[in-house]
């Protein structure tokens, strides 16, 4: 009995204690506060093998390519810039809350369209890839409706199965693809779409995606809707041409913009994670808790030329 | 042993009996196909009471009001139309991936801003409102990162709580909302936004959410960003302008645009979300067996004239 009643005391003081003292938690910061206090380590910058400069009339948009997950199309939508390959075509569909979409306007014209010289007009498809298991995966707790599990590879979100032990990249938005026709293998990255929607996840291992647009969406998203079936655009549309597709690498240093990502594999961005999770701005009546990978912002900026 | 290679008999017949004759399985349908099947019965006329108009330089959009979910903020809404509040007003902000935002661009001017006559200039937050167990819920089988239970009611995609036993509308593309400031009550229809990008789930109970859009999602969606903070349109850029803002019972009947919604509690739209989880079209290399809520499409089509 005096056991008894010493170990319930020791429990109470033990109870007493930790509800007197809460465990601390820690300062909630608003994803604001967390890039404020970033630091330099926390970013890096693009590399400009692996960077795309799309200059259409209302400016510069930019891709990030991911050789990690598409290597074959990636070194392919190299081949593509390299022979100028779109350097005078246009984009030729924009679908409401789904693609824009950029090709050669003729390219069922035998007689008309243009001529393809080194890259390959044909790839197999890389819809999904063995999953690495040395892969730094920044796994997301909370959850996805389409895949088993969901996190960011370097600056990727993407999803995994480690029963089947594979990986691919996700329609988020802005993320870019290769588009095919109805054999898997019609693809090659000769035209290619960004999405400019609600993030179409059944696409996700349908087309094999190559990249993601990390500055200048608004260029891509803004556009007019084509009026015809699958939003492209009919001919009392005119095209939105584009002036010239370049490797960052191919570009003088002076006339590159000098852009950094948050490296997604940082403390800090799991701290940005949190601060969208858990909202700490006043105006937050009621705070999810919860977050679904494409509404994760990977933080991008402007930095002085090097 | 005689009554266990009976036995055994009856099972492998039984087996190879199942093997031999599978379960027919349903044809599957592709959404196109379910749409032109469908019944007149599983469509229903929009309720031109509960219908607005918005009349810009580039066409109309059209919003159907949720009084079932937000029922002060509806009435409050008409109020404003019918006194011609927007009619001359703008879309003063369009932040990319995010919202449009129509209001008086002189609401902080108290010399210039517009006189609100009758509607009342706040009202109290409807951000949820008790779950009626009558109400015709068709759950969302696929499951939620935001919330307990999803699904359908009345056209609208809404979500469900059945322990607090609250129901609220969800922030899927073209969802239109109240907007306001830190406090919960300082909204009251004056200022409304619609998602022109990735579903911002967060802001789910944060906002008073109203109506949806049904029709000219593109003149929204394709509008150029606004280049200040939030989107919000900066002075060397032109406002959109309203040119007037009615409910279609204003409207006589021969200039209205005559839509129909398909009713989301008939077994052809539990049809319409089969379809677009399990895609049947052949270009689907893979197919999702999943969908997520705001990716499924609520049937619109314009009928000739009643």
């Amino acid at each position: 009995m005096k056991w008894f009643i010493i170990l319930a005391s020791f429990f109470y003081i033990c109870f007493a204690q930790s509800a007197a003292k809460p465990k601390e938690q820690p300062k909630l910061r608003s994803m604001a506060e967390v890039i404020e206090q970033s630091a330099k380590s926390d970013w890096r910058p693009l590399n400009p093998e692996n960077t795309v400069y799309m200059e259409l009339n209302s400016g510069r948009v930019i891709i990030e390519l991911a050789p990690g997950f598409a290597p074959n199309h990636v070194e392919n939508v190299k081949a593509f810039i390299k022979e100028k390959y779109w350097d005078g075509l246009a984009i030729v569909r924009t679908q409401d809350n789904y693609v824009v979409q950029w090709a050669d306007p003729n390219s069922e014209k035998p007689e008309l369209k243009k001529t393809i010289k080194n890259a390959k007009p044909k790839l197999p498809a890389e819809f999904d890839s063995p999953w690495d298991t040395k892969k730094p995966f920044v796994k997301l707790k909370d959850g996805d409706v389409y895949a088993p599990e969901v996190g960011f590879v370097d600056g990727f979100p993407v999803a995994r199965d480690l029963k089947t032990k594979r990986g691919w990249l996700l329609h988020c938005y802005g993320a870019v693809g290769s588009g095919r026709d109805n054999p898997t293998d019609s693809g090659g990255g000769s035209e290619l779409y960004a999405v400019i929607g609600h993030a179409p996840r059944h696409l996700d291992r349908n087309v094999t995606l190559l990249g993601r647009v990390v500055y200048g969406m608004d260029l891509f998203s803004s556009l007019p809707r084509g009026k015809g079936p699958l939003g492209f655009y009919e001919k009392n549309q005119p095209f939105v041409g584009i002036k010239s597709v370049r490797l960052a690498s191919e570009v003088p240093e002076r006339e590159r913009t000098n852009l950094e990502i948050m490296k997604t594999d940082s403390k800090t961005f799991l701290d940005v994670i949190q601060s969208r999770r858990h909202r700490p701005e006043e105006w937050f009546a009621y705070r999810a808790d919860k977050i679904e990978i494409c509404n994760v912002p990977i933080p991008t900026r402007i930095v002085a030329a090097p």
